[in-house]
């Protein structure tokens, strides 16, 4: 064989941890070794249940992960225990991975358990490439054979919506008194949540949160229903549950309150992800998603293998002639860029 | 000529303002017309003061945009009245656009007045889309002969940041009461500002507030040192301003209290605003990062272009083909593009 020698994909198979923490390295580092590996263990990704947990700083969302993972470990009368993965990931800037990092130490009762798999990840330059580095770290887990993988993001903002992507169900954490102001930038979050969660449901302001979030779920229904009657592809009105039995055919959004830190609504929490889990097989929508994920996974990496045989053709010389006379305002960098860009692909 | 027909760029030129508008929106859906606009009124860039101003929402941040027009129009002992563009940008999801329309009520005085221009843009969709059409706004502006252009982001995210660095100097508002645990977000834009605001200050909290971000600057001056010793491209140590007379050889990122909505501050902020434009010419950083702006807009530019050229010369149906596979899980997304670029870029 000539191609890079094997990393330990079968070895991460196997349930090798040092193997698996090895391969995730080169995975966010995109070596060619891990490329090749990606390529092997594609075929068994698909049976871990992908749970997207998202919320600002101070919603609590660390500590419900932490309490999710107890509950998937430990399995529920409706559920079996599966072993979990943890892929914690913070997009903003280096200078923040302290947060995170502090939030790791109340996962020390996780640590011990062989069945849990922790991995923290943090913003190096490329914030696509940060969601696209989660997607590939959370296949190897997949195919590694962890039932459920938890993705944990910390902020509101659309890069976390972009990494939550990477799940089949997203879970939108928010807390009281984290300010009202704060609640406007949240609105693009709604649109993301499968389940909404009020966490610290025992703090003043809870109620006034829950109302709040109840509004903005209702106002957001009319919306949705005219997508969905203008043959929209989301069915996803978002309104408040009323806890159907069975898997739905159209999801409404449960909005639940939980109190983590004492296990309180997490149980219900989990049970809501699973109705959601069921909604998306019955209803066709887990093959929609994943179809609509990997096509805007294939075009962002298509972008970058293309740019990158452009400066291995053109030299990167090339490109810094450019830059030097769009620098001078001799050429606008439209024109410049179209005029690079043709001299590799002559219009047809 | 066979080239798109001209949209005005001439009109723009010479002060038309329903010219200008028309071609700020063909500029926003990126048409070809625009393109050749675009273009030919680039050499007739670099002319305005570009300021970004961001922050979290609640920070009085269109006050202070507000104010910083007026007095810009008004001039004051230290520089002459100037014509002032304002774009308002809010790169969070559509739903949140009522925020950001509800502050451009505020701007009703500034409306009358023919040397002001007002500008709101909204994302649709990609956000990288977003950070060039606003570049693209910004030229038109700029070639249409503003004197001063204030690009206003709301957020505390990376995308603002990317926004921002459109503008020469990145002003950051703060304000007292918008909870701790919101601290943690903008720990980012702190490396991103030039200036630093903490308006509201007559409110409760904001002594402390002061006091917390003048200790984030104080903590972020030993990385810049280190950075700067290692030969790092950025100059700006982030520390308090000892307010030097002349424009310095080292940017001491200032940190200034405003009262936006009593006018108090605003004269300070604009004097030190004009400092850092006045460090960025004697220092040569302002065009160090001009170019280093034009070529991370050259690069975005050129994935676009070389994306769009490979899936005319393909054809639609390719990519579907692939996506099947991928979705199918035949094949791996990386394999799956790195194929298709080769297909059309064979390695040499």
């Amino acid at each position: 064989m000539s191609g890079p020698p094997n990393v330990g994909a079968a070895a991460v198979r196997a349930g090798d941890r040092r193997a698996l923490a090895r391969l995730l390295t080169l995975v966010e580092n995109a070596t060619p070794a891990a490329e090749a590996a990606l390529a092997e263990l594609y075929p068994y990704t698909g049976g871990a249940q992908l749970i997207g947990i998202t919320g600002p700083p101070g919603s609590g969302k660390s500590s419900l992960v932490n309490e999710l993972a107890k509950l998937l470990r430990r399995g529920t009368p409706a559920r079996p225990p599966v072993t979990v993965a943890i892929v914690a990931v913070d997009p903003s800037s280096p200078f923040t991975g302290g947060a995170i990092l502090g939030d790791r130490i109340r996962m020390r009762d996780l640590a011990g358990d062989p069945g849990v798999f922790i991995r923290s990840m943090a913003s190096r330059g490329s914030l696509g490439g940060l969601a696209r580095a989660t997607a590939d770290v959370v296949r190897v887990l997949d195919a590694a054979g962890y039932g459920a993988i938890l993705i944990e993001t910390v902020g509101a903002g659309q890069t976390e919506v972009d990494i939550a992507r990477a799940a089949h169900t997203t879970v939108v954490v928010e807390a009281p008194g984290l300010g009202d102001d704060v609640q406007a930038i949240k609105a693009g979050l709604l649109e993301a949540a499968d389940v909404l969660v009020v966490n610290k449901a025992d703090q003043p302001g809870a109620d006034s949160a829950l109302k709040a979030l109840r509004a903005s779920l209702d106002l957001a229904h009319p919306i949705a229903r005219r997508w969905a009657a203008a043959g929209g592809g989301h069915h996803r009105v978002t309104t408040v549950a009323t806890e159907p039995e069975a898997a739905p055919d159209v999801w409404l959004v449960p909005l639940l309150p939980t109190i983590a830190i004492q296990g309180q609504g997490t149980e219900a929490l989990l049970a809501a992800i699973d109705r959601h889990r069921a909604y998306l097989q019955t209803s066709g929508e887990l093959a929609r998603r994943e179809r609509d994920r990997l096509a805007h996974e294939l075009e962002a990496r298509l972008r970058d293998y293309l740019l990158a045989a452009l400066v291995d053709r053109l030299g990167q010389g090339a490109l810094a002639a450019a830059l030097d006379r769009v620098a001078a305002r001799e050429c606008d960098p439209g024109t410049a860029a179209r005029a690079l860009a043709a001299h590799l692909l002559p219009p047809a």
